[in-house]
């Protein structure tokens, strides 16, 4: 059912003719939603939700019974300017920890009642220090698209992305500076926590990045290659196979927006499919949702990453499927109408 | 365990003294924060909800199992005035449509894991019409009182309330304005969608409601009375029972918010066991949040009521508290701390 994603050529051609929403499925929706027992509009964006997953999975009455979370992690080279909190032997251990069950995207996970995957991209291999040069070859960047496209499990009916590696808010700051322009600081953040002078050497970092590689007319998978990292590169793999799929993705914060920012940067309707699952305290998420073009579900101060964001953001669009499609009508309930 | 709620001077007294939070496992839940797989603060309010939860609880690593949902429906006399644009039948119409797993509360409690009651008090007799007189006398108060307090199983973990009631934010926004002064246009919405003449008719109603029975140094008691319904103050029993319980409670919307103020007037601390789920549509409710000094968990335009928003945070509680609880710390899982 997906193409194989034999080169960048390939998945910039997919994106281009991305499959759209059913109509149909989304006009039942909203039929159905007119003739439920609630006054009009009165279930706020729920309503909107549940109509635009249902015009995404084709069926005017939809359930949402098999999310998937995956968190991908891929280490940094750029972590050797200093950049992080963390020391980047942080990533292999957290993910030893999601695989014992240990970490917030677990429990997360598990109250939202999805599967989780996790992918630990070449962590042995971190990716080059992008004030030196290119971060990825075209070939590092397919094999990493690669893995997140085929992560996806077709039959799931709802995609949320994480991601774990030390160092990769200033991979997405700079993908965003590549992408978007303004300046090094509009950008940066504090990520998991630097104080003022490491704020100030990150925003260095990211600057000279792009300084380096952000030149030229260059695509989303070119800044991708250039400023990103392999987990990043897997999510924005993911998000693409999803919308051939046409499994809904909840996004998580400025990591993943990021990811999902490269994609949209070759279609501007690329990721109609997805909604934002929050805002994060990452100061620059706020700038980057109103470029995607996406208001955040929930806005709860988190800057963990992981998808946990997203996953909190599961249940939201449960409720507002189970609403959809669980509720009586006026006829079936002999409700009055408004007068 | 619940004493017997004889009078109104009862109720008072209670709420004079009521129990507060465990400070042992608030500061055990704290140390344990600390010490989780995340960056300090990462999780954001989540880590402020699982902290506050624990000490209500008085275990300083909860879970969430038996939440409760209680909807409790009253009718109202001021419908009279014309202030719905829905007809009062459609209290009972609706108590039907609870009853039948058919209504937007009967999905979001189930998917929410959460046993849900509803109450419905002496629908066949409404409370009187406010301009003319006190809503109910003081018996009437405390009957419907006692059905709140009587209706919280002892054994929850977690309380929602929420309400059905034609015309009850017009009784809303008349203890609102009561209850804080301003003027009646400040406190007064379109409720279930009523058009600019309804609104005009809705604040002249508030107006000559507060003007008739809400002179002197009225208490929250009196007010709830005068100007309140009986499903307003099932709500505020409630509310009032799981603070003797240390049952944490979501609130729901602006009904729901006026109920717990008129708890709030009797002491400026009555609502310490509570969290505001969401912030309502109906335009004083952002208002009402700030004189209860509670920040909502979701804003995502909900209107309904039923303890419609406050049933979609139960699943950010419960995510916050399986973090809190379920999470390897530092130690745990071998990882290293921050620089």
């Amino acid at each position: 059912m997906l193409p194989d994603l034999t080169d960048l050529t390939t998945l910039r051609d997919l994106m281009r003719d991305a499959p759209c929403a059913d109509a149909a499925a989304r006009q039942a929706a909203q039929e159905r939603n007119g003739q439920l027992t609630k006054p009009p509009g009165a279930l706020g964006r729920l309503e909107d939700l549940a109509i635009w997953y249902a015009g995404w999975r084709g069926n005017g009455r939809p359930t949402i019974t098999t999310p998937q979370v995956i968190v991908f992690a891929g280490n940094h080279g750029v972590t050797a300017q200093g950049v992080s909190a963390f020391p980047a032997e942080v990533t292999v251990q957290m993910v030893a920890n999601f695989q014992h069950g240990g970490a917030a995207i677990n429990q997360l996970a598990r109250a939202a009642g999805a599967r989780m995957d996790v992918h630990a991209l070449d962590l042995d291999r971190p990716t080059a220090d992008f004030t030196q040069g290119p971060a990825m070859s075209e070939a590092d960047l397919l094999a990493a698209l690669r893995v997140g496209w085929a992560a996806v499990d077709a039959d799931a009916d709802l995609l949320v992305v994480g991601e774990m590696g030390i160092g990769n808010t200033t991979s997405a700051a700079a993908i965003c500076h590549a992408l978007f322009g303004g300046a090094a600081e509009d950008w940066t953040g504090r990520g998991t926590g630097v104080d003022d002078a490491g704020l100030q050497v990150k925003t260095r970092v990211v600057a000279e990045g792009v300084a380096r590689n952000g030149g030229g007319a260059l695509d989303g998978l070119q800044i991708l290659a250039r400023l990103g990292g392999r987990e990043i590169a897997a999510m924005a793999g993911a998000i693409a196979a999803a919308r051939m799929l046409r499994i809904p993705v909840i996004l998580d914060g400025f990591i993943c927006g990021a990811a999902a920012a490269c994609l949209q940067q070759l279609n501007s309707s690329a990721l109609d499919h997805a909604v934002a699952g929050h805002q994060s305290a990452e100061g620059a998420h706020r700038d980057l949702l109103t470029r995607l073009g996406k208001e955040p579900l929930l806005a709860l101060n988190l800057r963990l990453g992981e998808g946990s964001g997203a996953a909190l953001a599961i249940s939201i669009l449960k409720g507002a499927v189970a609403c959809h499609s669980g509720m009586a009508t006026f006829a079936e309930a002999g409700v009055a109408g408004s007068a």
